[in-house]
């Protein structure tokens, strides 16, 4: 209230400005896109990260893309189209967003195509643009969805950052408990630093500060002692790919939480947008993990943490079961197990016949 | 093998020397500690860790102070113990090791009572080299004890440190580790890097390379992700006190790991030795928990990792429930459930009639 509303990322006409995430709290920078080389090293980098955000990011690629190709004609816009959509493609493979943003801006530019070069780097532009909209209007709705679930006095663990950063403003799991937080109810945030990248210290703790909501942040292991304690009522996250029976690959770390909540009997919710839903994927155990640099586990901020040499694992998502899941908060409503019925009847007609 | 052993607390008849435990792995430096003032920095400040080496580092914490005392006499060295005792009993709550190190100090001091202030001292000092020469044997016995809980090409997960560092030599968790390695045993280690005070990472990390044994660091909200890929067999911790009904605390993190290893079928081992028992304590929830500085999980080396202001909470150990514990692995043998009986069968009859 009062303050700015967090812009993850915006389209300025012919870059696309990014809060560059890695250097937050330190540092509020912006990172200013003028290639498409540019926008897949921020996100290959993480310097924008989240399911939603990272989408919206690929589809104001594109847009940059064709704008840089117009000067030289339809053809090349198409070319160069295709080019980015290869390009994105391969900066992250777990978050489904990507593809699905991806997916809008192509079949965008083949609405357009024949329509001269301006006229397609013009409508991918706006393309891109309504895809911000949407993901705002889409974030707010799940908040008002979401924050029904949550009790005056909870309170709430999350882990990672499904916040503002996450999206391109407001947040999915993180704008449930805001929304709860506006509405009035005393809402006491737990947050798991989220190691290796500290998503959750870094970023979910910043934007806790800036919204004025009470918090505390803890590692990732202190969780189930704050559960067995009593300390926590509910636990949201978001989520990076759902499949079609409601499994959920999110950030590493989530699937441990499913199983500790369902030990102390808390509930477990997931709040993501319909466009984190991969209806292509039967489920969790066909979505890809990416696996990161080992480095990022042995270093932190060049430094090492372990001796030299030290083999080190890092996948950076996990799967977490639908039936450790007790509802996912969309904007279509919060849906409830049976899961991969509940995401059948709210799946959109665009999506129903669509191939990879 | 060829290496060292290595010796993480040393009596060197006028100082206590110690392997400065916060700068490994970048650097093996030995602290010598010439006042008890000292000793109870190092203890506090974690130089020394580990609830075996913390008792006798506190016992000979004491033999230092009767040293020093014994130029002015035995009724000055009795009042130098009185007061060492006093010094070093404030300094971690949650180890019973160290009341039990220093009441064997102050029982010698007892018994030695009239012998003159030379002989005091020199009996302090030789039950404080005693007591490291019995933890060794301790480890060692335990080894050989719950090297037979693990099989041929066994994934093992471990949690911070409890290894050599962790005890005088060879290690309490972790010589089980080592035992099943010397008897040729394909063990594959995962470490649990540790959050804040990174004991895996850091040490346990280490001392794997230095005993050649195949290891693979993760952050410890990987490890539910591990369990569930079948990567983790079997899961050995130390233990920092244990109730009289088998209720462990050890290093926070442990409780969660306990709850994860039941969800996956996987066996829950804590191996410590009897003197990490308190037979005072009926249950866990009479363990006191020791609460460190909210800045070790803020900072790392001194760097921020959250914005400036944001609270935080770092209990230091949690309770893991008997009823999540697979065996306690002992010097007197491997301890099953029930954890209360079995205990109970190998109490030392020096502990049966003790007051705190």
């Amino acid at each position: 209230m009062g303050k700015p509303e967090i812009k993850t990322v915006e389209w300025h006409g012919d870059s696309v400005w990014l809060i560059d995430q890695t250097l937050l709290p330190a540092q509020l920078a912006i990172v200013k896109c003028r290639t498409v080389v540019q926008v897949a090293h921020a996100i290959k980098s993480m310097q924008v990260r989240g399911a939603p955000a990272i989408g919206v990011t690929a589809a104001m690629g594109v847009a940059l893309a064709a704008h840089l190709a117009s000067p030289d004609g339809e053809a090349a816009v198409h070319t160069a189209v295709d080019a980015a959509c290869r390009e994105l493609g391969v900066t992250r493979p777990t978050a489904v967003n990507l593809f699905w943003g991806l997916e809008r801006m192509r079949s965008t530019a083949e609405e357009l195509r024949g329509a001269g070069g301006a006229a397609v780097a013009a409508g991918l532009a706006a393309a891109a643009e309504q895809l911000a909209a949407e993901d705002e209007a889409t974030c707010r709705a799940m908040g008002r969805h979401g924050a029904a679930l949550l009790t005056d006095g909870d309170g709430v663990l999350t882990h990672c950052n499904a916040g503002a950063l996450a999206a391109v403003t407001y947040g999915t799991a993180l704008g449930v408990v805001r929304a709860a937080h506006e509405a009035g109810r005393d809402i006491h945030v737990w947050v798991d630093e989220t190691r290796p990248f500290l998503q959750g210290a870094r970023l979910t703790a910043w934007e806790l500060q800036q919204l004025g909501i009470d918090s505390t942040l803890i590692t990732d292991n202190m969780a189930a002692h704050f559960m067995s304690q009593g300390h926590i009522q509910k636990i949201v996250v978001g989520a990076d790919r759902i499949a079609a029976n409601g499994d959920v690959a999110n950030k590493i770390g989530t699937y441990a939480l499913a199983v500790l909540a369902a030990h102390h009997g808390i509930p477990f919710y997931v709040g993501a947008p319909l466009s984190t839903v991969d209806w292509e994927v039967p489920d969790g155990a066909a979505i890809p993990i990416e696996e990161r640099d080992p480095d990022e586990v042995t270093h932190l901020r060049g430094a090492p943490l372990a001796p030299d040499g030290m083999a080190a694992a890092h996948p950076a998502f996990d799967v977490t079961p639908h039936t450790l899941i007790s509802a996912i908060i969309t904007e279509a409503g919060v849906l409830r197990p049976p899961l991969a019925a509940s995401l059948a009847a709210v799946r959109p007609a665009a999506t129903a016949g669509s191939a990879t």
